[in-house]
């Protein structure tokens, strides 16, 4: 019988050594030309893709690929990341689809078999669920999730500017951020690994290290997806700020950092292939090396 | 030139004499056997959707896709979604696909060009958003819509019951929608049209008609998305709730049906083509009249 996802990841997670998630952000026009025209041809984007899962798999836990700069490319972008989701698994790790669905009812439990159910679903490990439409919104997919053993991460507090809209209004007197936290926190015993953490994640782009141990307090279970770390600017020390102590560092969560692993400067569109490697590998390491020892800190 | 995005819906809901507004469905269980095996095929969905179609265009503006229920079938279905909201338009209609998307910077930007955006994107007229990460979310979509005279449908007020966990939350005294409301208002402007109505679309599934003119004061050159007419229980009085008052009838946005169009009692399973056609243009003639109707009250 499969793992519980909570378990599954937290078990990649120490394999790994570090909390870093690889967040997949198609730049196409900053894929090297080694693999092919990106802007053009989408197995450009497959080649780049599955040369950086062999060199990501033995040194981060988790892969999340952004759906939404898969679909710019259409139906054949769409298929793509299902294929590079799948490719990340079979690599060992966690695939952790960013995909920000949000509908009711029946539209609902169609995306959420389309992104962790089995096929013709991406049959991903976890899904990005957006909460603004409410509890009913977000049971469809815990149903699809309870049965394959998957896990589902509501945006809870992102780290954009814009989170100040409408996550920050205050209801009374705490940000709505917390209702949504309050909101969820019925789900999360139902996603509850043997390792004690539930597989119900949410979005804990905190500003601030206070916010992210007041999120932390309302859902003590719940691993955290904390995006921000690497080029949108955020430390490895804040990153782990809603962490849990434990005998062994902090933990409960993953970190996202997206373009400074996927497109360092040294893995610049008209670099050699072993230059590539080695870029990504520098960057990979560094990154996970960081969240290590913000771990142990 | 092509018109603005709200004068063409406009004008298409003067053709039809009515704003109603088809949901395209996908319940594979319920698309008639005449059409093939819609749980196991993706081409039995594009041949109900064609003769679909060919019966809606001359009695409703607007066409609806619900892409979650077309990517069930994975890439199959994004592609067939794309193919039936082209087929809707060169039926007449204005397709406002309902994609529910929301993200933020380049990943944002790939989800507008992917549904409003021309090939490889859907070329759909307009693309449902969800406002929960903030202004920088929609901005995206605006850069867009403005350039190819498209529209966006901002989701305010939902019609579901979770719609309260989060959108009714009090405010400085107001349900946390009408924060909503005021976020997206400095947006009407770039997308007015001539007609006096702008692009920037709203969804307004208010519960009581106060909730929708309220609504309606917020935002008075928004034209309305009114989901919950039909299956759903909302009468056609409530739907039309928030249009304004004009000398020719109450105007200013539309109002969807989904289930009670497309599969409706008579539209079993088991039907005869004829009798198919029958029992669709009867539902469609069905709805369309009561919202003529209630405009015209």
């Amino acid at each position: 019988m499969t793992a519980a996802f909570a378990d599954r990841l937290v078990e990649n997670v120490k394999r790994a050594g570090s909390p870093l998630c690889v967040g997949f952000d198609v730049f196409p026009e900053r894929i090297p030309k080694l693999f092919g025209d990106a802007k053009a041809d989408i197995r450009a984007v497959l080649r780049f893709g599955e040369a950086f899962i062999e060199l990501a798999g033995p040194r981060a836990g988790v892969f999340k690929p952004q759906l939404g700069l898969f679909e710019q490319y259409g139906a054949d972008g769409y298929l793509a990341a299902g294929v590079l989701s799948e490719m990340a698994q079979t690599a060992g790790m966690i695939s952790l689809l960013d995909a920000k669905r949000g509908d009711i009812g029946t539209t609902a439990d169609g995306y959420a078999r389309a992104t962790i159910g089995a096929a013709p679903g991406f049959n991903a490990d976890c899904v990005t669920v957006n909460p603004y439409l409410g509890r009913d919104s977000i049971e469809p997919f815990m149903k699809v999730a309870e049965a394959n053993a998957k896990g589902v991460c509501v945006l809870v507090r992102t780290s954009n500017p814009g989170a100040r809209d409408l996550q920050d209004q205050q209801v009374n007197g705490e940000p709505l951020w917390t209702r949504t936290a309050d909101m969820v926190l019925p789900f999360v015993e139902r996603l509850m690994g043997e390792s004690g953490w539930s597989g119900l994640m949410v979005v804990c782009g905190a500003t601030y290290p206070a916010e992210a141990a007041k999120l932390r307090a309302i859902l003590p279970r719940s691993l955290f997806l904390v995006p921000g770390y690497g080029a949108q600017g955020g430390t490895a020390q804040d990153a782990v700020a809603g962490f849990t102590r434990t005998g062994t560092g902090r933990a409960g969560g993953v970190v996202s950092a997206s373009r400074s692993v996927l497109y360092p400067e040294a893995a610049h569109p008209d670099v050699a292939l072993e230059d590539w490697r080695g870029a990504i590998i520098a960057a990979l390491e560094k990154h996970a090396g960081e969240l290590r020892a913000a771990c142990n800190s």
